[in-house]
């Protein structure tokens, strides 16, 4: 008998996804289900589903508004992930039959406030008793047929690049993070990516289904690696570098660049917007690999592989 | 300080519901809601989530096939509800980490299986740790452009109908319905219905959800209410007729055809389908009124809510 804890979520949810026809999503896998009904071809349609539970994306202390803004934001940054304009949400909310029914309503709050700046309209929802207070985010979002970005698509001599910085999001950043759709339908209406992900586990562990379905490699520049200021300012026994790596939560877009365009895009990119966006290396051919490359030219191979629930001892 | 059991499943949605901007969705509060691309105007789609919780949904012994058939038939009958097509769903399901990954195979096989049947495809969701074990079903089905069958639009005079039997479903059928959504689609696409509603809380509080919308009443036929065998069979302290007007999860479609139109819908319904369809009474200009009218014509007002969750102590 294998449990969840044995299994681990991502294998998990291989093997139930295994289980599924196929078919019908054009991205098995991938941030968001892409489909596309038959009478209307122009687009695709974007779903994706995310909770958010106390105990695991928040604890009791946490203010309700920034449980709701937090919920919507990992949907959004789901949709931004693909490229993909949002439309509609709905939320099934889980609580407490001893639930501040105020506490309820300020959770709505900080989710409408979200969901308005990025045109999502939240359109309905259902609420029901349990032992732990959990959202349910379901989010609908649409691109032109066949422009979504997907995971997979990079190739060998790819530039590597992520807005933002990474690292000690669970600080501060994880509950007010701004989803990147702006971004995210820029780069996909300019054709930009080959390959494109939100960093919601980490960006070791995300850079790995970037790198998985294409056989590749990755080639990180340890220097160039964005740490932000809350990793910087870590006391921990982490190193702030590995907080980058490892802490789940950034909801930055991790995304490759064909080498010849990168001078165009980081332009392009500049004249667009003041977020930063960085180069922190290349996808290589050593099929898994992922490699740190020093000041020095020394390479490491990266083992750990970020965070993920469930299995608790990660090499 | 008001608590969820204080206010109670309904209440709190109606609190939160007023929270969202108004205009996106065609029918608030309906059972799913109705959306429209300004691109497309052909179409309306129809949005639904529904939670199944261990505890409230299923218990511990309920073998993992129905639990998956019931989630994803609880979606449907919310479609069928609005006469939609069926087209796509995602699950988020919570487990406790020592959770059989196979009882979780055995939950997507269950749901997969009702799916094919009526052609919702399944293309994703999510998987994370909790107390309890949940699903949560998002769909997405379609209709033509504003021929959603809404719970709003029961007239007086109008009949009253209700598919199949009802009462008891708890002992099997809550795990073993079959969501009308063939019905629903033919009772839709032939503009029978003036409003309609799936029976999830028990056929006296869903029946309210169609007279509060109209300020409209109700007056029940006591003897032409179809009881199911189940609660004709139950042994305990609740009559047969109070087991069919207040149990909950019957997922039958209950719904209003103008007097005039009668003879000619009954008759096309027998042509068409072997499932039962029983005129139970009719809509009366008794603002919020249910009578239950018994053979000898002597009237009672139905206080009766019928079920819901939070509150344990219904009149």
């Amino acid at each position: 008998m294998k449990t969840l804890k044995d299994t681990g979520e991502f294998s998990t949810i291989e093997r139930l996804r295994s289980l599924l026809p196929a078919g019908e999503d054009k991205s098995p896998g991938d941030d968001c289900a892409v489909v596309q009904t038959t009478d209307n071809t122009s687009f695709d349609w974007l779903l994706t589903s995310d909770p958010v539970i106390e105990g695991i994306h928040f604890d009791s202390s946490t203010d309700p508004l920034s449980i709701g803004y937090k919920a919507i934001g990992r949907a959004l940054s789901d949709l931004a992930a693909m490229g993909g304009e949002p439309y509609w949400a709905l939320i099934n909310i889980v609580a407490p039959s001893e639930t501040d029914v105020s506490r309820l309503e300020e959770i709505y709050k900080g989710a409408t406030s979200i969901a308005a700046k990025f045109d999502l309209a939240i359109v309905g929802g259902d609420i029901s008793m349990g032992k732990t207070l959990e959202l349910h985010v379901f989010a609908a979002g649409r691109v032109p047929a066949d422009c979504a970005v997907y995971r997979k698509g990079a190739e060998p001599g790819n530039i590597i690049y992520v807005t933002g910085s990474l690292g000690g999001s669970f600080k501060r950043k994880h509950l007010s993070f701004q989803p990147r759709v702006t971004e995210g339908i820029w780069l996909r209406s300019e054709s930009w990516p080959t390959s494109m992900i939100d960093i919601s586990d980490g960006l070791a562990s995300d850079l790995r289904h970037i790198i998985s379905p294409t056989e590749t490699g990755a080639e990180l520049d340890i220097a160039k690696i964005p740490i932000s200021p809350e990793a910087l300012s870590m006391k921990d026994n982490i190193s702030a570098l590995n907080h980058a790596l490892c802490d789940g939560e950034d909801f930055e877009l991790l995304f490759t660049i064909p080498a010849s365009k990168t001078e165009l895009f980081e332009s392009s990119w500049k004249d667009t917007f003041d977020l930063a966006c960085t180069a922190i290396g290349r996808i290589t051919d050593k099929k898994d690999e992922i490699e740190m490359a020093d000041k020095n030219g020394k390479h490491t191979i990266l083992k750990n592989k970020g965070y993920e629930h469930f299995i608790s001892n990660i090499a």
